[in-house]
């Protein structure tokens, strides 16, 4: 069947040159990428609380097809192992990872198996993996030791592991900053954003000096990454045995990324920083109301980051442009944002009841 | 603060000659559409059942900052009702609109007040509601008594009404149509959609209409409505007092847009179906399944209608070039995906024991 010919083909085509991965297949796509970058001027205004002005891009990433960042990096993992012949893949997740390794597999026709902590992740995500037809399979556990599982079973069983120690991954979810910079037409001062398993945060930056040192960009950001206090073992500097969190995405103890993050975040003069789950909810709930953007708690965290930083006088954000990454979308966790909010009454079907209880 | 040069600036800047709403203020945008049309060969080959061959791609309107459909609407809606001077909107809903003007109402900075039928939507969709700051209030009836209700509220109270019978609306929602020719170069044989208040498949002719007239298409469609089968007034010709469907974006008795949804199927020589739930929730799972895409239920209804057109020979395919459109994300609705589904199995945290339970 003949792609039409205008069409935005996902992030592997886009960036043909770019990313570095098998060219033996066509691409398992579902034209992931291409995500808005939405200004934030009243956001910016309340994370800046009358102490500085900067100016807010939000790049929102639950536009992807699955409704995560992970699409980016999955295209690129689905497409490597389909074309070295793997007929299962598995992944270790807190559930964005599983349902975007769970569509792709299902769009190449071929077997998925994830592992989440049990109960531990959000009910859109499970519903996510589910429907696509992936083997759940729940541990008692988290996600570190569900991480060490599947690379044990990668070596034993002919399975192909497809988390983002995969390098096929990065090369797909670099493609973020790429697109950043062909829409700002320059790099952002700061780019800010939430660290869980640091594939993210070392992705972007790879994009990020790519684009620089071939002239695409004339200069490089500054990374602000942002852990749970509860879960911050870069910003405390060691493994942290029993992560607790309510950003359930960045609920990990052992980044697989943690040495590539703290590199990253040295070579752009950046700041990695641990936000309390209230700072986080807090800024869940700002985004939203301020402006109409709904966002999973854990993508909050980049902002708990900016208002903290602000708030502390650390973060240099004076006039600056401020990319903050929104990597997965509120619907994916719709009971967080239920329980945070008064529940509708109910009224009879009238006029005159509905007028009484306008407020 | 300046747009960036190089973005994609949402539907109303990006067609701007063409919706026809307010030029007095600046659009109030999250930046809606430039949704991914995406190849389904594998689900063209299981809706064909051996009996035909075309080709399917899937216009996946869940990429919208809300995730669904109604954002292109709604970005022209409450532009016009905020240039109008309104500080509150309204609307009846039975999810997706609710979440899109409560989105689009918080962008504004104004107030938004939604009517939804009392335990009759997807939590997804009341939790986006409820998260983008609205008033929700339920009521102890359906979409049609809301509907009623809030075009009173609108005449008695300084509110302006969002709903689809909102002209400004149906100038957001053509621009799929202007999105489907532009990248496909041409207009598809068949157009299938799902038909609840019928605003969308009325918004999509219009769309046709337009751009086949100014000679940016050589050809129209040919529409293909469906409607779930225990709400389907206009493929019975009467409105439906009560009804009910698991489709519940759907469960629509008596539409606005009816006359002109049936002025389009006519003019198109088009064809509209009533499908049950069951072929809905089997179309649901297999285009998860087959592509990787994950729909709400009620989007997986023009899924429905093509198999139905297929099996009872009345479908003219053969050859032709087919767009659905998937109204909106599965996420939306996480309880029938969870439950048309195998709970994960739980397991002890080592190898042994996952070696033992992959299947």
């Amino acid at each position: 069947m003949a792609q039409p010919s205008h069409a935005w083909r996902g992030v592997i085509e886009h960036y043909r040159a770019r990313v570095d991965i098998t060219r033996a297949i066509s691409p398992i796509t579902l034209l992931e990428g291409n995500t808005p970058l939405i200004p934030a001027p009243r956001l910016a205004t309340a994370l800046a609380q009358g102490k500085t002005e900067f100016e807010l891009f939000i790049k929102f990433e639950a536009g992807n097809p699955t409704g995560s960042f992970k699409d980016r990096g999955m295209t690129a993992a689905i497409t490597q192992a389909v074309a070295d012949g793997a007929q299962t893949v598995i992944c270790a997740s807190t559930g964005n990872t599983a349902a975007s390794a769970a569509a792709y597999a299902a769009r190449a026709g071929i077997k998925c198996v994830v592992l989440v902590p049990d109960g531990k992740i959000a009910a859109g995500k499970l519903a996510g993996a589910l429907a696509y037809g992936a083997q759940v399979i729940a541990i008692n556990g988290n996600f570190d030791d569900g991480l060490r599982m599947v690379k044990q079973a990668s070596e034993r069983a002919p399975i192909a592991l497809v988390n983002s120690i995969n390098p096929a991954r990065v090369q797909g979810q670099k493609t973020a900053s790429f697109e950043l910079i062909d829409t700002l037409g320059d790099a952002p001062d700061w780019l800010c954003l939430p660290v869980g398993n640091a594939g993210n945060i070392t992705s972007y930056w790879l994009g990020f000096v790519e684009y620089h040192r071939d002239g695409l960009a004339t200069k490089l950001p500054r990374l602000l990454g942002a852990q749970a206090a509860g879960s911050a073992p870069i910003v405390l500097g060691h493994i942290v045995e029993h992560p607790e969190t309510i950003a359930t995405a960045i609920r990990i103890g052992n980044p697989a990324r943690w040495r590539e993050a703290v590199q990253a975040l040295d070579d752009s003069g950046g700041h990695i920083t641990a936000v309390s789950d209230e700072e986080i909810l807090a800024c869940y709930k700002t985004v939203s109301r301020t402006e109409g953007i709904f966002c999973e708690p854990s993508s909050a965290a980049g902002l708990a980051g900016i208002a903290q930083g602000v708030r502390e006088g650390w973060a240099e954000l004076e006039g600056k442009r401020v990319v903050c990454v929104l990597t997965g979308h509120g619907l994916k966790d719709p009971d967080t944002a239920i329980k945070g909010t008064v529940p509708p009454i109910t009224i009879e079907p009238n006029i005159e009841a509905l007028l009484k209880v306008i407020d």
